[in-house]
């Protein structure tokens, strides 16, 4: 790893980044989500994609935290939304206060992180505004789509990878994309660059599909067979939900909403998945998108060793040697 | 009324507006509640900011659009907090949908204000925008001063215009002088614009608030007294709960918080505040707010002729002969 210099850089720039105080009760859920963790990526993401340029990384120091405060904000309505209980080990915001100091405040950081993204790019903003405003909305119909999804029954494996496409890789894409932008970057170089991100986002996802369900439970941090207990509609799940043997997708459809035993439900879902070949496809589709993502960085015009950290980076997110 | 044309051009483009149709779901609720109507107001303020200094406002109908749309979408969110079944006579969006779709379509609502800030105005993007993200923080800390005001019994005088002036009135200013801002005004004369409208807000806002114990039923579009039967603490409850007169605040409080018999509470709370001469009070308030807004209208550079249009907006808004 060559890139924790920059996860410090990032937290201590959240934690000295100063939300405006005219508000107590408006600012304390903002700092309180800020400060219970996170991996930092896609700030970090934004840093280099500035020095893959020979930008300074301390230059987008507060367009990296637009995009964390952004990322923030989406998870504080999306706990609502979700009635998630707990986020990172922690009380959700609407849990600890109440549905309205969450949706007041979440509306608060949304707004903080436009003003973060203006601070110090006063001349590359139209440009940096129009990747980051399209990229929010993009992240707010992967959000509708994944609720609508919860309600259908003829979800595609197109239509999935198009909800977490818009709900979790375009603002990896994003993030890196505007340290493009900010470095002066060719448009052909930030294409690359956002295509490398968003396809790093699809393969990581995809992987946390299959490691929910095949993962190790002493590796893999949450509970797994949580998705299958949930009815979450995974690749996994909806792969096997189009099995052309129609008494697979069947036998599924019967185990769906079932919630009598736990261990049971796990054990006949994951027969079943394999049944329909759905870990290896899986498998195979998070690696087409990693090996996308690494031909997209190769593309870029810039000297090899400038894009190891990226590289490293993509390896450590997916458990790669890099 | 010289402003009606200004009214029918905002109907218009909000009715052409094309939102993003990549979420029928998402884009739905904005619809609605953009189609039930509201007065508009805050548009056509851009629209007269502007021409104030020989603009055409056709060049900031996106603007004016902005403002519109981040208003509504401050609406659908504190419709949710304060459990509102009903806006402008129609259902409101979390009662006609859900929470869920109240909250991710503000979210998206907001996003998309900030898009058509953008819009034909790429050259003074910064300083629009700069003016826009701080009034859309302030309006967040009012909406939060007002919740936290309901659990207190110690709000003043001061607090209460800060949090009304916040919550309500800076949007006004905000909406003048954007338009300024895209007609090149002096920065003297856009702040004058500014107060202007801030102050025409505040007057507006007071008024209402004695209205709502005084008005004419008939007149009044709302029910008179419901501030009173809602216990809110209005201008005129906090000047009355406030009074040296200590049997005045004991009397008051006594009747705050109890619902058994609606007329009773409202005939004997109106009776306090008259006791009080909040009537009077609130009346003068309101008064010296308007003849400050005028003040600042007649400081701006710029012909007498000019202003006609504000000035009858302003006497409309306060329903006076202009």
């Amino acid at each position: 790893m060559n890139f924790e210099h920059h996860i410090l850089s990032v937290e201590k720039a959240l934690s000295t980044w100063e939300i405006p105080q005219d508000s107590k009760n408006l600012a304390e859920p903002i700092r309180y989500l800020l400060s219970i963790g996170g991996k930092r990526i896609r700030p970090v993401l934004t840093l280099l994609g500035h020095e893959l340029f020979e930008g300074k990384a301390e230059s987008v120091l507060s367009q990296a935290l637009a995009v964390e405060v952004f990322h923030n904000f989406t998870l504080m309505h999306d706990d609502i939304m979700d009635n998630a209980p707990l986020r990172r080990g922690k009380q959700t915001v609407h849990e600890k206060w109440n549905i309205n100091a969450a949706v007041l405040s979440g509306d608060g950081m949304m707004i903080q992180s436009y003003d973060l993204l203006l601070k110090n790019q006063e001349d590359k903003f139209v440009e940096l505004f129009r990747c980051f405003n399209q990229t929010a909305w993009e992240v707010c119909v992967g959000q509708q789509m994944d609720m609508d999804f919860e309600k259908r029954e003829d979800v595609s494996l197109d239509e999935y990878l198009e909800m977490i496409r818009l709900k979790t890789a375009v603002l990896l894409g994003c993030a890196l994309k505007l340290g493009a932008i900010a470095a002066h970057a060719s448009a052909v170089d930030q294409e690359h660059l956002r295509l490398f991100g968003e396809h790093v986002g699809l393969s990581f996802q995809l992987r946390d599909d299959y490691l929910d369900a095949y993962g190790d439970p002493e590796k893999f941090g949450k509970q797994v067979g949580g998705d299958i207990l949930s009815d979450k509609k995974t690749y996994l799940y909806l792969h096997t939900a189009n099995h052309e043997d129609e008494s697979i997708p069947a036998e599924l459809k019967a185990l769906h909403g079932t919630n009598d035993n736990a261990h049971a439900k796990i054990t006949s879902t994951l027969h079943l998945f394999s049944k329909a070949k759905a870990d290896e496809v899986t498998l195979a589709k998070s690696e087409a998108y990693y090996t996308s993502a690494l031909n997209h960085l190769n593309a870029i015009a810039v000297p090899e060793e400038k894009k190891m950290a990226l590289r490293n980076l993509a390896a450590y997110l997916l458990e790669r040697e890099s």
